[in-house]
């Protein structure tokens, strides 16, 4: 298993909501907004990524999906407000 | 040097411009509309998270900065229609 950090920008709303969506089933966790964290073993993120594929269609979109090896997770770094709420 | 992807969740738009303009002034490069990658060392990182704590105060914001290693790097892949602009 691979942890992977995917984000997304997508301006059209419906589209990302069924972008946040597919990451959820996909059991990935919400750290922001439009940026989803959790583990994926490489067929499963090739897979996410067709759904993903197939629901951008034309749209604009740009979708990430970068591995973070377990030092690059001990050494990632955060600064979080008291009022900050990913689920608005 | 180490390459970080530097994100953010921050629904307040002048504070928002002002995060990615501290970015751009750090070197990094616009990958999403709220995301950034580039090279900084650790000093670099810390203070451009003190610089961004500061332009923040207490607004809800939630900051990410992930250092994202070669082999990570070489494995990212990514999906980007064609009508995507990072710059909109």
């Amino acid at each position: 298993m691979t942890t992977v950090l995917l984000l997304y920008d997508i301006p059209h709303d419906g589209t990302r909501a069924k972008v946040a969506d597919a990451c959820l089933d996909y059991g990935l966790a919400r750290v922001q907004y439009s940026a989803f964290l959790g583990e994926l073993n490489h067929n499963r993120q090739q897979e996410i990524l067709l759904r993903l594929r197939r629901i951008i269609g034309q749209r604009p979109a740009r979708i990430q999906l970068v591995p973070v090896c377990e030092k690059d997770l001990r050494l990632m770094k955060e600064v979080v407000t008291d009022d900050y709420r990913v689920d608005r």
